[in-house]
C-alpha cells in the first residue's frame, strides 16, 4: 500500500509513447515523482542496473524497486494506488482490457512504424494494410464509447496514446494516411476526446520538436536508401 | 464471482503450449470444462465468433462470454476462482510475474521458433543467439528457487512451460542445443521439477505424435527448401 513516505521515480525520455503511458497514470493517480531524462546513446548507470533486461525506458522505481515494460507499470500504479481506477473492477472486463492493450502493442506500434519507417515499397504495403486492418478493429471496438474505458479513461486508453498523438505526426512526415478523420471517424473523435483531457493534456510532450526529430530520422533513412 | 452454473468452455488444439498454459491453469483450480478441439485448417464458426481479432487459439469460454491470448485467460481464471492463487498478492512480485511471462513470450518463444524453422543461415544463427542470450537471464531469475512462483508454481512457471516441453523437442529434430542442463543447469532442473508436477503432467500432451508432427514440419521446410 502506498504511504506517505513515498519515493516515486520514473526514467525516460520526453517524446516516448511508452513513457508517456506511465506519465498519464501518474498524473491521474496525482503521484509526485522525479523524472529522469536520460540519454538513450549513453544509457545511465541506473537504467543498466535497473532494466538490465532490455535497458529501455520507462524504468519506474517505487522505494528503491524497478518495473519495466509500460503496461505492466501500469497496471502496478493502478493495483498500488486505489484512486481513480485504471482496470475496471469486473474480472472478464478487466481481460477484455488487457486484451485490447496487448493488441495495440501487438498489431499496431510495430504495424505503423514500419509503414513510416521503411523504404523497401512491398513492405511498407503490406504494414500499411495490417496497420489499417488493425485500426478498423479499433474503430468497432470503441462503438458509441466516450473512450474505450466507458465514460472515464482506462487501461487501453492509456495504451492507444500511441494511436492519437503519436501516428498522426508520422503519417504526416511519410505523406500516408494511416489514420484520418474520414477512415476512422470514431476512433478520431476518441483521440480529440482523449488528448483534450486535462490529465493527458498536461503530459503530453510539445509536438514541433518531436516533429522535427522524427522528420529528421525519416529524411536520414531516404537519404541512406539512395 | 464463480457460482455454481458455470459453463466453462475452451476451444484449442491438443499440442499448442498455449492451450496447454490455459489448461494448467484450469487443472491447478480444479474446474471442469468442456474442450472443443479446433481445426486450424478448417476453423469453426466458433472460433471465428469468439476471437474474431486473431482467429486463433486458445479462447476461452465462460457462461458465454470469450476470452482471447492465454496470459490473459491465465490471469482472468486467477481472478475469477480465488484458490490456489497463481499470481502472487503483493503487487509488486505481481509485476514481475508479468514482466517474466511477458518477457518469454516476446524473447524466448519466436527466437526459439526461428531458431529451428529457419532455412536461412545467417538468420537460424541470429535466432540462436537470441534464444540463448534470453534463457540465460531465466536461468539467472529462477535462482536456487523451486518454481519461478516460489514454493509453488505461478504465472511464469506456467507460461514457460513451453521452454520445458516444447523446447526439448523441437531442438532435438533440428539437432540445435539450445536447451540443455549442461547450459542451463538451474532451468534445467526447474523444468524437470514442472513437468512432473501432478497438475501439469496430466495435461501435458503426449509428446510422441507432437515429436512426429514437428518432424515433418521440419522435413517439409528443408525438402521445399532445395
Amino acid at each position: 500500500m502506498a504511504t506517505n513516505q513515498e519515493e516515486v521515480s520514473l526514467l525516460g525520455v520526453v517524446g516516448s509513447p511508452f513513457v508517456c503511458r506511465v506519465q498519464i497514470a501518474l498524473k491521474l493517480k496525482g503521484i509526485q515523482y522525479k523524472f529522469f531524462e536520460e540519454n538513450l546513446v549513453n544509457k545511465s548507470e541506473l537504467l543498466l542496473k535497473y532494466n538490465p533486461v532490455h535497458k529501455k525506458v520507462p524504468v519506474f522505481v517505487h522505494n528503491e524497486k524497478p518495473i519495466a515494460e509500460s503496461l505492466v507499470i501500469v497496471e502496478y500504479i493502478d493495483e498500488t494506488w486505489k484512486n481513480n481506477p485504471i482496470l475496471p473492477s469486473d474480472p472478464y472486463q478487466r481481460a477484455l482490457a488487457r486484451f485490447w492493450s496487448k493488441f495495440i502493442d501487438d498489431k499496431i506500434g510495430g504495424a505503423v512504424w514500419k509503414s513510416v519507417f521503411t523504404v523497401d515499397e512491398k513492405e511498407r504495403e503490406k504494414n500499411v494494410e495490417e496497420s489499417l486492418e488493425a485500426l478498423q478493429f479499433l474503430e468497432s471496438e470503441i462503438k458509441g464509447k466516450k473512450f474505450f474505458g466507458g465514460e472515464e479513461f482506462g487501461m487501453v486508453d492509456i495504451a492507444a496514446i500511441f494511436i492519437a498523438f503519436w501516428v498522426p505526426m508520422v503519417q504526416e512526415i511519410a505523406g500516408l494516411e494511416l489514420f484520418t478523420s474520414e477512415k476512422f471517424p470514431k476512433l478520431y473523435n476518441w483521440s480529440q476526446e482523449f488528448m483534450s483531457h486535462p490529465v493527458v493534456k498536461e503530459v503530453l510532450p510539445p509536438r514541433d520538436p518531436l516533429f522535427a526529430f522524427f522528420k529528421a530520422r525519416y529524411e536520414s533513412l531516404l537519404a541512406d536508401s539512395k
